[in-house]
């Protein structure tokens, strides 16, 4: 028996003009807007904002999402909107904006401090109306039951899970992807992939997870390459955009894995970001599960648009990893943890942390800290 | 730019024991489980009862649905909601059922009569907490926004088209199939083809609709047969409930065509089986609209099972209407209207309602009364 949830999607052209009119039909009438500087800098708060005058609705910004939110920026931000008596939040971003007005309505419900809603299902309170508008193609977190906090004090990311996190309606509008840079649009699509491919062979998969999982590999492997060569492609873009949806209906039910516990763990400790890390560990993990689930790594590779006629599950597996490597060069992302300044230091600390994330359970292959530090030795350089 | 909706989603053997609990989450203390005698007979009715009283919550039963519900047992169910102070309803059986409590509860949020809501989009109100439990692998109706109810004035079957109908929880458990007979199996497995096939075509369709409808109409070629052969194959029941789960996602947001358009209208005049009128007039609908997408209905022989190799995408569509074909003679439905008591005397009337069905604005071509008159002339006999 499981369950599979998600919110209200509106895709397509223009629609990031509907996010004002969502929140009216949601009942509010004063919009918290949270977003970045840099998307603000690249103009898609100002589509935001002129829906919500459009129907009739206050709204008042906040922008002080940094690229890996911490619980004191959700803090003000939960302030924010108790200061300016706001009732929704729309958040316009990639997934540090959606996850920061996530913790921020997690914090205006049910109180507290965002640490006491770590691990899965602890917050109990119904949020207020959330509106999504993804700028990204990437975190997947405008569809998502998760939010990822880091915890400044601990310097962790914190992982929380919950219905209530669920957003009402995701607008996803793939013009915005057009302003995206070659760089983060490769390393935002690298966290596409890494859902699918976790979410697909996570031990949670159902038959409802497996075809977004696997039509949401299917679309990134055949546009990333062309949506990282040119922003005017526009085809690209759309379909990135609804793999990087189908990825996030995908996790959101079946859970993730050990490249993104690993990857949450060190983004709360360094300054990289996400997809990067995700990018450099996602093969390393590859190798480690495939034993778990041959036929799903075959399955991995088909959808990679591999040839595997002849080869046996376990050899069709090991051409998923070598097809996920090729990527990452075709699109210039990094290759190893050193050359984003990671240090064999803090290798031990990392592997004991990251097998506390809530998305090491559900890992097809049993880990223990001594295997998670192997994986990140070799990931090293 | 479109929308996709759906309820939660709980699938899985024994989940129907998870109803009562559902109501609860959403803030239930009272509610009406609408059902039918056939349900009740076959003992669906009792697990669901029980759920409620394991969680708490009184319980009213309204059993007064019949195959082909009208806007009078619509409104003797609302009735009984409101005399027995209830504030949430539980819908246990196929589509009638679950019909049936969608209207009621429209009725009961915004009065008046049920007719008033025929069309789309005129429900304003937001109706109570509604949690389905289908039994027959057949209506989608427990995901989709569809409700549809015969006018027993104007004998004729309204389609009610709300987003406000689409349920909070569908509580899908494939248990229950075991105890349908080969001959209900048969015609709403037949429903749940139309249904996949018709959203497939539609010209509403989109990329998020195509993944539901593409895998329904694959698991329903495959599972249907062994389905209809014994009642005790649990795969083939599991594979069908899941197939007519995702042929209503598809068809909740990408709406129908003529089969349906024309089958409401028949059902609202005469007492035969949804799935049956469907599945007599599906194949020369789909002769009719085969010029409207070729590369479509190559797609439906593919995922029929076909092999369309060295075929023109026209060849591979006449091949997919035979494969319909061969499928309703292999299971034993009904291959003509005249078999199933329709008269020729019935069909300019019928064909002129059938314009005004909402299902009618998606068929992939465009039709004119004396086509659809052409249409039932030719399923006759």
């Amino acid at each position: 028996m499981y369950k599979f949830v998600m919110p209200e999607v509106i895709f397509g052209s223009g629609s990031i003009y509907q996010a004002g009119e969502c929140c009216k039909r949601l009942g509010a009438r004063h919009v918290l807007v949270v977003t970045d500087r840099g998307v603000m800098d690249a103009g898609w708060t100002d589509p935001v904002l002129e829906s919500c005058r459009k129907a009739g609705l206050a709204a008042t910004l906040f922008h002080e999402v940094s690229v890996n939110p911490t619980d004191v920026e959700a803090a003000a931000c939960a302030e924010t909107y108790k200061e300016s008596g706001c009732d929704a939040i729309i958040a316009v971003g990639g997934g540090s904006a959606i996850d920061s007005g996530k913790a921020a309505a997690a914090l205006v419900a049910n109180g507290g401090h965002i640490r006491d809603y770590e691990g899965v299902d602890r917050i109990l309170s119904p949020l207020p109306p959330l509106v999504m508008v993804p700028t990204t193609a990437g975190s997947g977190s405008e569809v998502s039951q998760f939010s990822v906090i880091v915890d400044s004090v601990r310097q962790k990311k914190m992982t929380i899970v919950s219905k209530s996190l669920v957003p009402d309606i995701a607008v996803i509008d793939p013009d915005v992807l057009a302003t995206k840079s070659a760089r983060l649009t490769a390393t935002t699509g690298l966290d596409v992939i890494t859902h699918a491919i976790e979410s697909f062979v996570s031990i949670a998969a159902t038959p409802m997870t497996d075809v977004q999982a696997k039509n949401a590999l299917a679309l990134a492997a055949r546009f990333l390459r062309p949506s990282v060569a040119s922003k005017y492609n526009k085809e690209a873009k759309e379909k990135m955009a609804m793999a990087s949806l189908q990825a996030g209906l995908a996790f959101s039910n079946a859970i993730l894995g050990a490249a993104h516990a690993m990857s949450h763990t060190i983004g709360g400790r360094f300054p990289f970001l996400h997809g990067d890390i995700n990018a450099v560990l996602l093969p390393h993990v590859m190798e480690f599960n495939l034993i778990a689930c041959p036929e799903k790594f075959r399955e991995v590779a088909l959808l990679m648009g591999e040839n595997v006629t002849r080869l046996s599950d376990r050899e069709a597996g090991e051409k998923a990893i070598q097809s996920v490597k090729k990527l990452a060069v075709d699109i210039g992302a990094p290759l190893t943890l050193a050359e984003m300044g990671f240090h064999a230091s803090a290798i031990p600390e990392i592997s004991e942390i990251a097998l506390t994330d809530a998305c090491m359970i559900t890992n097809p292959r049993d880990i223990s800290a001594a295997e998670v530090a192997a994986l990140l030795t070799r990931a090293l350089a």
